[in-house]
């Protein structure tokens, strides 16, 4: 997978071969991706009138532009992805805590109803008794 | 703000005026970063020994194999966030039902509460009554 090879392609209508290890499908997208930004360039009027130097810098500067937008698009991402992640700590941490609030709750049911048993219980017990008393 | 201006910039040793609307500390960041990249080239032997138009073309190259990482980058933290959203969506559901459950189980409680009330009551009133029937 990570064996160096020679790659042919052709950037600006010349053939370049590049020595590496990126795959071929991948130096073909960049490569396809320079040509396109030419071909945009050349539809301009005034950038063929420069000269070479400055068509070459004009279209580094072009890419260095995608790269940093790329980067501050990175930047937001990595704030976002920080702030859901504490939104996300912080909901966790709320429903362990209502978890436990229910689990408690859940026991104090089981509590009264076994006091409510015994109150009825000792409720038909008296009953009896008055009953019996009544007699 | 988004007036534009002229701006130079030195790239490669040579002063080139780019006009735009970009900021001047922005377009010097830029400058500042291919530079860089020039100077890293330079300090390896077999490149300045390469036609002008090769040294060009590596240098685009490497700066859209920048932009291609960061682009990627991007992408991925597209996907994390997209699941970070994803449980954080379900983790809200979570905690809402939790919450209408304890609700329900409060008012549960409540109810249970008044029932020993009352059953509190009428044992109470049974007690005199017993008390009086026994005398």
């Amino acid at each position: 997978m990570a064996s160096k090879t020679d790659t042919e392609v052709i950037i600006g209508g010349k053939v370049f071969t590049l020595s590496g290890y990126e795959s071929e499908e991948y130096l073909q997208k960049v490569a396809s991706y320079i040509n396109n930004k030419i071909a945009d360039y050349n539809k301009m009027d005034g950038f063929k009138r420069q000269p070479l130097d400055t068509q070459n810098v004009l279209l580094q500067l072009n890419i260095a532009d995608d790269y940093f937008k790329a980067k501050k698009q990175v930047e937001m991402l990595e704030g976002q992805l920080s702030d859901k992640e504490k939104e996300l700590y912080d909901i966790k941490h709320e429903l362990i805590a209502t978890q436990i609030k229910l689990e408690n709750t859940e026991k104090n049911v089981k509590n009264l109803q076994s006091d409510i048993s015994e109150d009825s219980r000792k409720i038909i017990q008296m009953e009896t008794e008055l009953k019996t008393l009544k007699k």
